[in-house]
């Protein structure tokens, strides 16, 4: 059977534009990778007479319904009631739910007293199942009537995510009798459409296993997904299909499974029992502040400067004064120096330095917006390489730091991998 | 007459979950300072028949219909010419139109092969108003059919912002027989449901002028919208409101119509003509690279020093080693030597400093997560103040790094006004 999904979020808040329907995507996401097809999402406010019409839109066109939001304790939170209705099924209350919300008020919000009006949120469709949230205190639920699947999970983002992957994505594989399998590949140095079209002929050959791409700021995420009963099953699909997209983009290929190039660099040097630090100019410490995103970082990171100004770049990372009079502080020369002094001044194995012209405007040398420097400083020597980030219209100053940070991630990881370019 | 208005998203990419819908946030937050109700948004696929049923629905229970998305050169990009047949108006080709999309081509993409299918493009339907895009080669359009408005918006948010900011809004207003004008103020320091406790009398009052609150990460923004027919009616409709939300919020409001805290403080440094640096050990990079996001910051940051070993902040800002033996390196004496150091190292007039614990563990000498010294160095001397960021459940160490660099930008600002708490 082939199931079909439409996603309702209920919430004010959306259509006031206050928060952006992020659930939704995440949903979408998740729904694809179960083979379940999503051809609406609808966004409807706190108000029971217009959701109640959006699910008998709903009804007609799906066979299964998601809804967000809409289940916490107050007044206007009334999804379950709604659907309750349009269902005709009666709410029960549910004793150990209660307990749990109790339990959870006095543990984690150190309360005793608990609002009347949580006690709505152990009251659920009967014949349901509970979809229990140890992450919050509104749980989620799911049931099957006339042939419609209907689940519903609370409308925070963290909640929501929690609740999907960790509930009702089972709820819905024993549906489908399919059990979905995927690893992720993050490839950085080619851009989407080309890398669409090197791997062509894999993304339109089948439908099990697949081969999806996925735009990321200046990177690319490629989805290989397959059904099957079993993970070695699924591996057996997947293994071959990922090694032909390796032979392909070789390199390219920066992680499988991984969430950011920071990320893989950790990972890195830290096997390799290596310090790390980062000289900014025109990044202005968006290195380091990527870098320090990753929890454990500072087993690795020993820290950073952040060169605005020439004086600093003398001052803090001894580059020689007469090297930014004669090569200009946007250089190769003072690009290899800030490397070299930020690797002496906080003692790391690598360094990484970056020096460039983000914009909005040329540099007082009259180096034009995108022209970017990179150096590497290790034991064995410095490197420099240089990256054009002017791009087409519509690249912001945003942009260029983001993509620079990118680029110099990627230096790292290719000096450790010895394939620097 | 009462306008209401359905958003629908056109697009394949958005039920895959490959991004948000983020125009609808932006088209629901800017209908909202029209006095247009949104009671729906819709999301469907590149797919005519869905659109068209999506239409059919849309056109029952709204009087304006925006749609994003589907504008685009491609066979798939179908929204205009399904629009049209179910509006029953014929398309016309745009000679002007096509003559400014070729030369977009010929000056920005350096092209002067321009692709046949962009002469789709200049296709509009009879008698539209055209919402012409310089920012893109999709332009917008907008018509009225048996008293419902039709917008249609290009997809790609930059455009679609642009092209309702300076295209659809004057359409719109033009409908309404309203022009709304509206000024934000930003709070730093007060929790969103205190602000509006604390408000709650003034939120109530009336329906014009209004004021509303929008939360965002660890801050609160405030919108006063009034509807006027000139500009002095609105201000003066404005301005007692605003002052008597100053009158009761006082020096937690740090801005009006500003983007961050990072710009006030930005503003002020460079009115006064100081410069600024930044040491930083839990915050990572943070407060330099947020700085650094504004165009112009050379002017103001000098640079910073990204302490994240005890080496570093001996080494780098001269923190003397017997102070971090003995206070440890989270404390009120190494966050004033931080700020201290950094202020000498970077030859600026304020220098500020974090060191903190932000988790996921608690640091080496057992200070808990969420535990934040703050240094503030100045011609006048040093001042430290602490802060406990631990929070709720959910809080995250991005969430504590993001705090710490409001609380430290919150000190630059107060201390520049000299009201530091």
């Amino acid at each position: 059977m082939q199931y079909t999904a439409e996603l309702i979020a209920v919430g004010t808040e959306l259509l006031l534009g206050n928060i952006a329907n992020t659930d939704a995507q995440m949903l979408s996401e998740g729904l694809s990778t179960l083979g379940i097809n999503v051809y609406y999402h609808t966004v409807v406010g706190d108000n029971p007479q217009r959701l109640k019409e959006a699910l008998e839109i709903a009804r007609r066109r799906a066979n299964i319904i998601i809804t967000t939001g809409g289940l916490g304790p107050t007044y206007d939170d009334l999804t379950k009631q709604t659907i309750c209705e349009a269902f005709g099924l009666p709410l029960e209350f549910h004793e150990d739910i209660w307990e749990e919300i109790c339990a959870y008020f006095m543990q984690r919000m150190k309360r005793e007293d608990i609002p009347e009006g949580n006690k709505q949120q152990a009251m659920l469709p009967v014949g349901c199942t509970v979809l229990d949230n140890p992450v919050g205190t509104a749980p989620g639920c799911a049931f099957e009537k006339d042939g419609i699947h209907v689940v519903m999970l609370p409308g925070p983002p963290f909640e929501c995510r929690y609740l999907f992957e960790n509930r009702a994505r089972a709820y819905l594989e024993k549906l489908t009798h399919e059990r979905i399998f995927s690893h992720e590949l993050r490839v950085f140095g080619m851009g989407e459409s080309q890398v669409e079209h090197a791997l062509h002929e894999i993304m339109v050959r089948g439908t099990n296993p697949t081969l999806a791409p996925y735009a990321k700021t200046g990177e690319c995420l490629l989805r290989a997904t397959a059904k099957a009963h079993t993970e070695e099953e699924a591996e057996a699909m997947l293994r071959p299909l990922i090694g032909e997209v390796r032979e392909i983009l070789g390199d390219l290929i920066y992680g499988e499974d991984v969430g950011s190039l920071e990320e893989v660099v950790f990972a890195l040097l830290k096997e390799r029992g290596l310090t790390f630090s980062a000289a900014e100019s025109c990044t202005g410490g968006l290195i380091a502040k990527r870098f320090t995103d990753l929890p454990g970082a500072s087993a690795v990171f020993q820290g950073g400067v952040v060169s605005y100004t020439n004086a600093v770049k003398e001052q803090a990372l001894g580059v020689p004064h007469e090297l930014i009079e004669k090569h200009g502080a946007v250089s190769e020369a003072v690009a290899c120096a800030m490397a070299e002094g930020c690797r002496r001044l906080c003692g790391s194995d690598v360094a990484v330095s970056v020096t460039g012209v983000a914009g909005p405007d040329r540099d007082e040398n009259g180096n034009p917006v995108g022209m970017v420097f990179l150096g590497l400083a290790t034991e064995h020597g410095t490197i420099c390489r240089q990256v054009d980030l002017s791009g087409g219209r519509g690249r912001t100053r945003s942009d260029i730091r983001t993509l620079a940070g990118h680029h110099a991630f990627d230096l790292v990881r290719r000096s450790l991998l010895n394939t620097v370019l």
